[in-house]
């Protein structure tokens, strides 16, 4: 966060940064899904709607899950919420009692915590291991598991590793949850976004895990605040109530853009970006490890790569903070993701500027690795 | 919500209700609110903003103060927010730890034990009394005091009684709270819906209330999700760190339509729709004493009558249930808003349908009483 205003505050006094720190697409929002707001805007949509969401747009999350991931969902298990981060606050209060502890995947992102705290719950880590390209194992749940813990939480593709979690291992490890007597939560915000792998979610595989998911990631609608989450049908009235407290209800307008974004054309745009992205990432793999920043964890998602710097600095957070302030580079620090295995030798990059701004990073990360 | 609900399904199966228990203006958004929303979507301007929302906004809002009320806010004191209900989850997550104790007035609105409740805060009754109109006094306040208290809540004008205090009484009242150790924290989401005297503001007569504020119902932005509160600077940091945390950020497109709520068309737009609904509410106030339901509570603002219904019935719940089977006339019984003073005497009618709709609604009404 202290980087992240240093970097706006270089701008905003004329220096040239190049944000690869930014966990945001780059890409404008789709057109067909600003047509949809625009017509939504013309009926005069802007009412409260009910506080799962509009009836159609649970039916049009059921359909697509249905339709492109082969999954059964029915629209009376999906709520529609502000943002996964509203999802996830809705699944914390629904689960979770104070004291109640939730392993949480170290690293990764970092709000997940507040929303534990927030009803009185624990945070556990689930210390992810270099030697497991820092992905989650039975094992590792396993061993983190104890009487008092109610909920884990993982990310397919994850933030900020970039690790894809194959769909059918997270049903097994939701089946080792429920077996426990807790649930395996599992956060698809970067469900569409896959290299070299077709998308899938874990709700092909079994019905036991609590699904998260956006629209800010995949289909570009960050500032509309729009997300959902898929529960069991007899958990939904509970999770119903709470959303009708706390939330009212989601936008209506970007609820009714939203019906858009499952629709063909919008799904083509969605795809274009998706291999734009997969460009991007390979011209990065391509040259950073050649510069001593070898990528660690499998890099197949979201828009992430972390990177391994401990061949130059043994304290990532002031590599980063120097970097910025001789180069314009912005990178986050492995701090903000955890605080096991050694966050300070890793960072993040996010690829979420356009290629030619990526060489130019390129360029001065190198002269910066290179100084005298 | 269980009279709600009855009612939407009395109205699928094709039977005409008449909505006087819904709590959102019936008029559209107005035009320039509408149109900056419309070019907001025309530039793009669809990413995450800073989490306490865009700094024109706050400048807008903080200015609004000045201007139009008197009251000398800064900018850097208010937090954009997805509706009044963000800012209410904000305050109570910032102010009260497990245990703290929150006055609530009873009736009042019934989200805000639900925001006590997530921080496991303790609510507690604020009895306003028949026999002061439902006002919340300063000898109430007192009484209720505890060593555990760390928040009062008011709402003015109010939901439901329509009661508008005193802007230097809230003032005292917010004085007396700071020094017993503890904050008032004032909804003031009606606040521009004021009949027989001009708007006022808390913030007007000192610096101790944190105030909570919204564009849903004075601009008529409900499904917009956008709201504010205002709080002492120091707090503020505090307040946009859970921000960033749990919403990451208000939605942008309203925040740019909400822009435009305080040029002055909109302003003149939103005075036109307070005369109509003073209109209706006189309307209704002479009618329904006559009928043998007197208007309790002040009804000098928002759009609600607090109806003592005692003469008809000792079970206002039941009274509503049966009025909605037989007549269609939808209302809310005082169950809804509170549990002292005999809730089961009173119900809510919301003025927000039309006046030849309210005409009918008075002729079931009258109909209904009379009927053998
Ligand atoms: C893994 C993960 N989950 C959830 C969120 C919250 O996103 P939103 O509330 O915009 O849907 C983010 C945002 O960066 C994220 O990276
Ligand atoms: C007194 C009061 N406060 C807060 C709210 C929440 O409104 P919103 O979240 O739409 O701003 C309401 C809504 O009815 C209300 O009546």
């Amino acid at each position: 966060m202290a980087l992240l205003e240093r970097a706006q505050a270089l701008e905003a006094a004329g220096h040239d940064i190049l944000h690869l720190e930014v966990g945001e697409p780059d890409f404008p929002c789709a057109a067909p899904i600003m047509d949809a707001a625009r017509r939504a805007l013309d009926r005069g949509q802007t009412r409260y709607t009910p506080a799962a969401g509009l009836p159609a747009l649970r039916e049009a999350i059921a359909r697509d899950y249905r339709d492109r991931l082969g999954a059964s969902v029915s629209p009376a298990q999906v709520v529609v919420t502000p943002g996964a981060s509203g999802a996830l606050q809705l699944i914390m209060g629904a689960l979770l009692n104070a004291g109640d502890e939730v392993l949480l995947c170290d690293p990764g992102y970092p709000c997940n915590r507040q929303f534990v705290t927030l009803f009185g719950g624990v945070p556990r880590p689930l210390p992810l291991r270099p030697e497991d390209g820092f992905r989650l194992t039975a094992d590792t749940l396993e061993a983190a598991w104890t009487e008092r813990t109610r909920v884990a939480m993982v990310a397919s593709p994850d933030n900020p590793t970039g690790n894809r979690t194959d769909g059918a291992g997270l049903a097994r490890l939701a089946r080792d949850c429920r077996a426990r007597g807790g649930t395996l939560v599992v956060d698809e915000i970067y469900q569409g976004l896959c290299y070299g792998a077709p998308a899938d979610t874990v709700l092909r595989h079994g019905d036991e895990a609590v699904v998260i998911n956006s629209f800010s990631k995949y289909f570009g609608m960050t500032g509309w605040r729009l997300g959902w989450l898929v529960a069991p049908q007899a958990w939904v009235p509970a999770i119903e109530r709470l959303a009708q407290n706390w939330f009212l209800a989601p936008s209506t307008v970007a609820q009714h853009a939203a019906m858009a974004a499952f629709g063909e054309e919008s799904l083509a745009i969605a795809e274009q970006r998706r291999q734009l992205l997969d460009r991007r990432r390979t011209l990065l793999m391509e040259a950073l490890p050649g510069m001593g920043l070898p990528v660690v964890g499998g890099a197949e998602g979201a828009f992430y790569l972390y990177l391994d710097v401990s061949a130059h600095t043994d304290d990532s957070f002031a590599f980063c903070r120097d970097l910025l302030e001789r180069t314009g580079v912005a990178l986050t620090p492995g701090l903000d993701f955890g605080a096991h295995h050694h966050p300070e030798r890793y960072l993040r990059l996010a690829y979420t500027c356009e290629e030619s701004r990526l060489h130019e990073a390129l360029e001065r990360l190198r002269a910066y690795l290179e100084r005298p």
